[in-house]
């Protein structure tokens, strides 16, 4: 590794001495390496940079540098390539350090491992249950705050005080508010005895399809949005027990796991399932990723019977 | 640009003329490609590489070559690099090629506007039985020259040839079969009766079960990988209408709408429907999101109905 001299980040990581990687993300291309300099923590983390595809210029030769074919099939090739570099033109990645790192900065970007749980309606009640009460309270003042003190109202999008069929929508955190292609909303009911889908059955589809008619017609109504551009889903397991919806442009780039099967359950399917089986998701098992970091995943037992429960599957 | 003599991409790269960028993702740093080799339309997309984090191999020094600076504040730095190459061992980056290439497979990597459609089983019936029975036959020899013609069978995982149980399961064109990370495999059933989920009913049940128990045992004990670290999907609409599965490492985060609820679907939850209601896919609208490009879009009729039942929701 070469430096150039005068700048302080090559000299810094000469110095690294790695301790342990926190996380890679191989859909990003991205790494996080925890390690030390000068016996001081020290994060760096580096991102592949994306093509440069300035159309005029580009040229594909020009771009590979070697290229060794992986396998072929009838007019499908796939290979692996080194490609041309230039430092200042044409960067391979990004390298960010943080030095000196804190505690809040490891765990930042430190990963967890995470879990495929087939959780069975018995593992709901036994485990799931009891944990749902302990996040209640003070742990979701602020969803209370939003709903009916007027913290954030400034931002709400719709806010209908109705205590039974009621809800706010209002902009996501993640959403900048300004990128009509990462639009990203999310609706909290007034009423407080949805803690997860877990709890919906045939008694609620009135309100369901009530809610997903008026949230499509307030959104497309004031953005920019057709109803069929749409994803509004629920997560299992939620971030918080109180029941909320995400809504989001469907061209959303790269919302990770927030929209994947294991996590995300879209509101449609939600309604169709309780028209077809009124107690559907009483009776279901449901699949989750869970991080270990996750207060389920270290309640007592819990793991013992997801074990199991996954063993049977082989 | 140099060629490993004897592998047919390298020499066909030369001779790619480019068109246009059909598409780029700043997010998997991705490119796809449209040009022309010996006058017929080819489609190259690369795709960089993941970084390999071999902990125990891994040196920060060996993988950076040269380091600028770009900026600094406080305890945080950011700068560019040029990182070590290596084509077999450290590849930069995965090439793909599609020669000659379809108007199909034009629209498919072509950017385009999607729609979140819910397609019911009229729909279905109507539109999208005879749009199957048009995907068949040519356009699918390829996975007849996988199941029974031997073509990549040195790839193969396991490859079961019982013409109603059996299935091959091989590595996906979208993994580098190195960063288990990212491991990607797919599974492609013997039979030819199952065009999609909307084929599936209570009689697939032993046949649906089967496959899981199969793959999940296989796939843990020929790679680094739990049971309770694989995610087990399929997709409807499918790129190809026989039937087949995805099977993904759970900390592959976020493989774009490739895992998204609105196109996958996990077999979990499909064993587990059929379970509850045996023609539970003959019955359910199914929703899932939808380019304009596709062929289904471009079917006349498909839009109108698709407009009046999303109509409906508002």
């Amino acid at each position: 590794m070469s430096t150039s001299s005068g700048f302080p980040i090559g000299e810094l990581i000469k110095q690294f001495q790695l301790t342990r990687i926190l996380k890679g993300d191989p859909q990003t291309k991205s790494i996080a390496l925890l390690g030390t300099i000068n016996q001081e923590n020290a994060i760096v983390s580096l991102e592949k940079s994306h093509f440069i595809t300035d159309e005029l210029n580009f040229q594909l030769e020009q771009l590979i540098e070697e290229i060794v074919t992986i396998n072929h099939n009838d007019i499908y090739y796939w290979s692996n390539a080194t490609l041309t570099q230039n430092l200042t033109k044409l960067p391979s990645a990004k390298v960010n350090l943080i030095y000196p790192a804190t505690e809040t900065h490891i765990k930042k970007y430190d990963e967890q491992k995470t879990h495929y749980v087939v959780e069975t309606p018995e593992m709901y009640n036994k485990y799931v249950v009891p944990y749902i009460e302990g996040m209640k309270g003070d742990r979701i003042k602020w969803v209370y705050n939003i709903l009916f003190e007027g913290k954030e109202s400034e931002t709400f999008v719709h806010h209908d005080t109705d205590p039974e069929s009621g809800f706010v929508l209002l902009p996501d955190m993640k959403w900048d508010t300004i990128n009509m292609e990462s639009l990203y909303l999310c609706a909290i009911v007034n009423r407080k005895d949805i803690s997860s889908v877990r709890d919906l059955n045939e008694s609620h589809l009135p309100f369901l399809i009530n809610l997903e008619k008026v949230i499509r017609a307030v959104t497309t109504q004031k953005f920019p949005v057709n109803s069929d551009e749409l994803r509004i889903f629920i997560h299992y397991q939620p971030s918080y027990y109180h029941f909320h919806l995400h809504i989001v442009n469907i061209r959303h780039p790269g919302l990770g796991d927030g929209i994947a099967v294991g996590k995300a359950i879209l509101l449609e399917d939600v309604i169709e399932n309780i028209k077809l089986v009124g107690d559907y998701y009483q009776r279901r098992k449901i699949g989750y990723i869970l991080g270990e970091n996750h207060g389920l995943w270290n309640t007592e037992g819990y793991r013992e019977d997801h074990l199991n429960s996954i063993k049977e599957k082989i």
